[in-house]
């Protein structure tokens, strides 16, 4: 189906300075991995959230790999992760050993809430995955208080919140990891994938860029000669006395270029991604079926616009902006339980009615940035046309 | 330690068109990832190589990976890896749960053989892994011949050796699984991070791309509306009946849309490197200390130009060229047992005599494609002075 306005895997396009430093990088004379621009960008990137350290990735689910790693699960260890939330926020932490425990959603904010993971808590918790879902910032400043005093691990998924804030402190930061992503879809992308992890826990400091670069570090003696033994050392991570096997998940150095680039216009692409979402939202306060989650502050950058339709007819309504308006709209994020991955790992069943009815019921908007203005009030427009229709 | 002539990690400049295509690539108006630049980056490949199936992956480690995985090793397996080569090489198959038998190389050629390879056959080998390290093709069909029949799985890491061929016919289409890389350093590079993985057998066609794209499929039934019962499916790969976990594996399209563009120039990128390094072993004929590789025919891309120096005094050669001469030699691959990771996995010892001794007197040149034609003469110049002295 050939759509006018599709719902598009692009989150924005590049201006000059961003394409200008991706050929930079292009023709820098040295590695193009895990060199200069890879330095620049976690620098800056640090200083923009406000984190210790920060490392680039490949892409955000390296970074939730990396997390569920030195999570460390043993026998009967639990982790506590919406079911609805993308695929990648959950799979590693089952390849890492724990079981899941899905957690429901607050039906107004489509995210995690201290009390819906209150609830999933047991002797076995031993981590807490956090996602910042649709950009907007989760409790994670009382999710973090439940927790405190206590061994569980919280990971904060931010990657789809980059730039946004939660009391004033960046989402990503409060947690022991924060998870960012660059992917194509984001507000921000280095080129279609990448990702960057945060912590500020001193332990993670050395281990993660052994972790992420194939176990490589220095000797740990003095040497004569830059050879010898020789050009460098792979050892085995170790943290808490157990090892953990490394994995390559580096990111090139253009990616980094254009991530430097992209930190200088995240807090306004932000902004004009969460303006935008507002003139949609206010544009549509007539039509009292669609429930959206307003937000007119940086604790939501709008990443993804999406409604709950509380008619009982948002088939139909999918179906005639598709048909009628050749608008695609799509449905975002299937229940992770329903999917034949987690039923066949035992994960089919959840108590989470909130999650299944927004799922059944939400419209998730054609938003990407790359949209013109007229193509949004075309989205506008063929949504009250449709809206009246049915 | 600042060098005149550094060892670089860069392999390769990028032309006009190969800088236009990633701009092009920058500003196509769809997804960045997973998108129609992999799609013909992946049909290019296929045929360049000669492979009925290829996919385009993050890093050839993540190909080695996955190559691990689906060897899907049971308790006692063992893995023939050569001590002599990266790191990738091996970890990968630590981590799926085989055990390393450490095998030689040949002293004249540096890559296992048929030889080295039988010696470390048992009842328990369940897979080999062939790297065609230096650039150089290794038999690998007569170590396809040794396995014929057997329920071996050999691996070609073909890393280093893109445009080989081993009568005719090029590395990495031999075996069940080829790997290759666009790292940095190779002949080709796809901005620094990139890889691919080749295999004839349909068994892999459909799983590949689910264990590379976090276990995404389609329903495997008709669907009356393209968003139900969800946009798509997440299922849980298997291969003979038993599940192996996804990953997310995806290289993003700008590298794609490069790596297209450098397919073209491949051969005559391979060309150029191994008539300089002809040009180089020539050059330096009358130091008979120096033992050089030569070989005259596309059996070698010259990847790295390396030599093993019998005369005792590698340590001073390198050291001179060093301080003298301002010109960064290197040395490589650290047999992999001597590393504390496999050290401490238990994979210290190795019956591996001419890996230990090429190591110890092996030099590495600065090979950079970059290096200008008057680099290359002052390397010859000055490796004919310090051999003098010495």
């Amino acid at each position: 189906m050939n759509f006018r306005i599709p719902f598009s895997g692009r989150g924005h396009a590049y201006v000059k300075s961003e394409i200008d430093a991706a050929v930079e990088a292009m023709h820098a004379p040295l590695s193009l991995t895990q060199n200069k621009y890879k330095d620049e960008f976690e620098k800056k990137f640090s200083e923009y959230v406000g984190s210790k350290n920060t490392f680039a990735v490949n892409t955000a689910t390296s970074a939730l790999e990396l997390s569920a790693q030195m999570c460390q699960f043993e026998k009967d260890d639990e982790v506590i992760i919406p079911s609805h939330t993308y695929t990648s926020s959950a799979y590693p932490f089952l390849k890492a050993g724990a079981k899941i425990k899905w957690a429901d959603i607050d039906l107004d904010t489509r995210v995690v809430t201290k009390e819906t993971i209150e609830v999933c808590l047991s002797e076995n918790t031993r981590a807490i995955v956090v996602p910042h879902l649709y950009g907007f910032g989760a409790q994670i400043d009382e999710i973090m208080r439940l927790v405190e005093g206590s061994n569980i691990i919280v990971i904060e998924d931010a990657a789809q919140s980059l730039g946004v804030r939660v009391n004033g402190k960046m989402t990503g930061t409060f947690a022991d990891f924060g998870v960012y992503s660059f992917h194509s879809h984001k507000n921000m992308t280095t080129l279609g994938e990448g990702g960057m992890i945060a912590t500020d826990q001193i332990k993670y400091k050395e281990l993660i860029p052994m972790l992420r670069h194939n176990g490589h570090c220095n000797f740990d003696f003095e040497r004569e000669n830059y050879w010898q033994p020789a050009m460098g050392n792979v050892d085995l991570p170790m943290l808490n006395n157990v090892p953990i096997m490394p994995s390559n998940y580096c990111l090139g150095e253009v990616e980094c270029a254009i991530g430097v680039e992209l930190l200088k216009r995240i807090d306004q692409l932000n902004q004009q991604k969460r303006e935008r979402a507002l003139y949609f939202i206010d544009s549509l306060a007539e039509f009292d079926q669609l429930d959206f989650h307003r937000v007119d502050s940086d604790r939501h950058n709008y990443h993804l616009l999406v409604a709950m339709d509380n008619s009982g007819k948002r088939d139909d309504f999918i179906k005639k902006m598709a048909l009628d308006e050749g608008i695609q709209c799509v449905v975002q994020y299937y229940p992770l339980n329903r999917y034949d991955l987690y039923s066949k790992m035992g994960l089919g069943e959840a108590n989470c009615q909130n999650a299944d009815r927004f799922f059944d019921n939400m419209i998730s908007f054609p938003f990407q940035h790359m949209l013109t203005d007229s193509e949004l009030d075309q989205i506008i427009e063929a949504t009250k046309r449709v809206l009246k229709k049915i």
